[in-house]
């Protein structure tokens, strides 16, 4: 059993002073907010979670926070984007004849539904692999109609059915294409992996040996980086894409007009992307991390929910984007829904809400036609 | 839809400073400790989980705490050894020929595990009513034994199945006992909750103007109390059962030989009791409120995990209850599982571990034999 240093007064995230960092930091931001998610009940806070954010423009400017916008977390799948870049860039990606839906599982979170594993499996027979290569474990499809047709039809979930079969995919990908051992592409010491950390740097704007890496729930390299170093990247690849930089054009199309390979039925960031058309980027991370981009206003938005709880971190991205104005009129229904989640009692009557605490938040989305 | 004021000012919790108490409070604790519950990876704490709590002993001193000892909160499913109680002083409960299942039941949030539908239709039958009689909704058995069973017997959950269809039903004995309306008798106005609240004012030592009312999760009453005054009235619960007051050693006597009833299978508060062997009492409520009393040292707990996660819940209970040397030696499996849950990547390999965070709570439980 893996015994654990006291984490007393350790604080929360993998902050060091003494990490050096490609710049100075990001200095004060230019305005800040609160996006602390309660949930009321009878007309009182019952729960309270807080989040911290970062908001920063492709060129580097802090122009708003929520709490400690430079926060270091682990930033979990949203790093896929930038994780798929070497085989993007050297030219791996199109020599297995791979596509724009191939592009749009690597970057995914995927629901586990026949249409995502239906890709996955596409991906692995191109590069005569098969499900046994795959590094990552099976798991219950993330999606409730991804495992409810898993169950239905007998099957127990595969490897494939992981969320980030799509990714380890393309990392076999990658390891093929450079004639790399196929093996072991999952250790960081492999150089799938250190490509991974060299794209993530490249893009954060954090030296490499000042990133973090450790074990992701699905067993590849997972990087710890602030919050504004996040916002930065997404706002940095939506400008790029937007230049005309062909690798970062095609992530950032996969991902907006492919949503439903993404995340699948009912994912958040599925709906959230239906509903920009194009002008939102948005990747979930676990443990309440989500990383988003504006692409009209050239923003990126990082922000981690404190005790990791996904319930507050839609209400929050919801927020964000609301108060950016980058949400559609009217507000979707299921968007709606995730803004402020009413909280019913076994009969369906709403007794609360779980909503961002401050009015000119949590208000904005109320008053969304 | 329902329309919240702003939140951003407003705390945690529905203390308000005017509200009047039967005494002083509690003054200042004895001691204090740290009981956050921290996610760790990689050696660094990824997710933090702020936790409040209060010790209190049954004449009323304030032994120990964590944050603030005196927030008050919806205090949900935890009341429910204090709601039967006016149905049981007056004869009602006997006067139905009901036994010691329907007692555990009546306090228990259960599983909805077909041995515990079956009690709750049992109570039903002797009263003369049927499931369409209960206020409370159906929802999913919150036991995964409970559901599967349900699911594989093409059965749709009924009210019955609902967690709280035991205190529903008592509640239905009450009303029937004291010859008032059935219908409505969820209603804060009806005679049978407004028992209640002077039921859990009498125990809790708060004044019943002084006890915010809301609407829990099932249709009923819920109250808002600080944790000093839950711990309390836990403490009075086991010291009365322990002086011979009848009622209140059937309610210890039932939930605590009856732990299965009161939760189900793998429930936690079941788990608990079933492993301390009559010394522990414990009730879990909704949104990260747990209350419990060790028998043997006459101390009530209370506690509530500031963002409502209950996986912070469980090793936050454990590491008290190691702090006052009231768990079993060696520490069961299943309940060391609870005390610091090592999070698992999908090959099921430890990448961290959810505890307490301080040592001499967290550490405690690890060196347990």
């Amino acid at each position: 059993m893996w015994i654990p240093d006291s984490f007393a007064n350790q604080p929360l995230g993998a902050n060091s002073a003494s990490a050096p960092r490609i710049g100075n930091g990001f200095g004060p931001p230019r305005q800040t907010r609160t996006l602390d998610v309660v949930v009321s009940r009878g007309g009182t806070v019952e729960s309270r979670h807080r989040v911290h954010a970062a908001v920063v423009s492709a060129d580097g400017v802090l122009v708003d926070a929520a709490r400690d916008p430079e926060l270091s977390v682990w930033w979990r799948s949203c790093a896929k984007p930038f994780q798929v870049m070497p085989l993007l860039r050297s030219g791996g990606f199109d020599a297995f004849g791979w596509g724009i839906e191939e592009l749009a599982l690597a970057c995914a979170s995927h629901g586990g539904e026949p249409e995502h594993v239906a890709v996955a499996a596409r991906m692995l027979e191109r590069l005569g692999l098969e499900e046994g290569d795959l590094a990552c474990g099976p798991h219950e499809p993330l999606a409730s109609r991804g495992a409810r047709l898993a169950r239905e039809s007998g099957q127990r979930p595969t490897r494939l059915h992981n969320n980030c079969s799509g990714k380890h995919s393309a990392m076999l990908a990658r390891a093929v294409h450079l004639g790399a051992s196929t093996a072991g592409y999952e250790r960081p010491v492999h150089v799938v992996q250190r490509d991974c950390l060299r794209a993530v740097s490249e893009w954060t704007g954090v030296a490499p040996d000042a990133i973090p890496v450790g074990m992701d729930g699905c067993g590849v390299s997972v990087f710890a980086l602030p919050l504004a170093n996040m916002a930065w990247s997404y706002a940095r690849l939506v400008q790029a894409a937007a230049e005309g930089d062909v690798p970062s054009r095609r992530v950032v199309s996969a991902m907006t007009s492919h949503p439903f390979l993404v995340g699948g039925t009912d994912r958040f960031d599925t709906i959230l992307m239906e509903a920009c058309g194009g002008n939102v980027l948005c990747k979930i991370g676990a443990e309440g991390v989500h990383t988003f981009a504006i692409v009209d206003r050239g923003l990126g938005i990082a922000l981690k929910v404190e005790d990791g709880s996904p319930r507050a971190q839609y209400p929050a991205v919801l927020g964000l984007l609301a108060a950016y104005d980058a949400l559609p009129h009217p507000l979707p229904d299921a968007l709606r829904e995730h803004a402020q989640r009413a909280v019913r009692n076994t009969r369906g009557e709403p007794v609360g809400v779980v909503r961002v605490g401050h009015a000119d938040v949590g208000d904005m989305l109320e008053r969304s036609p």
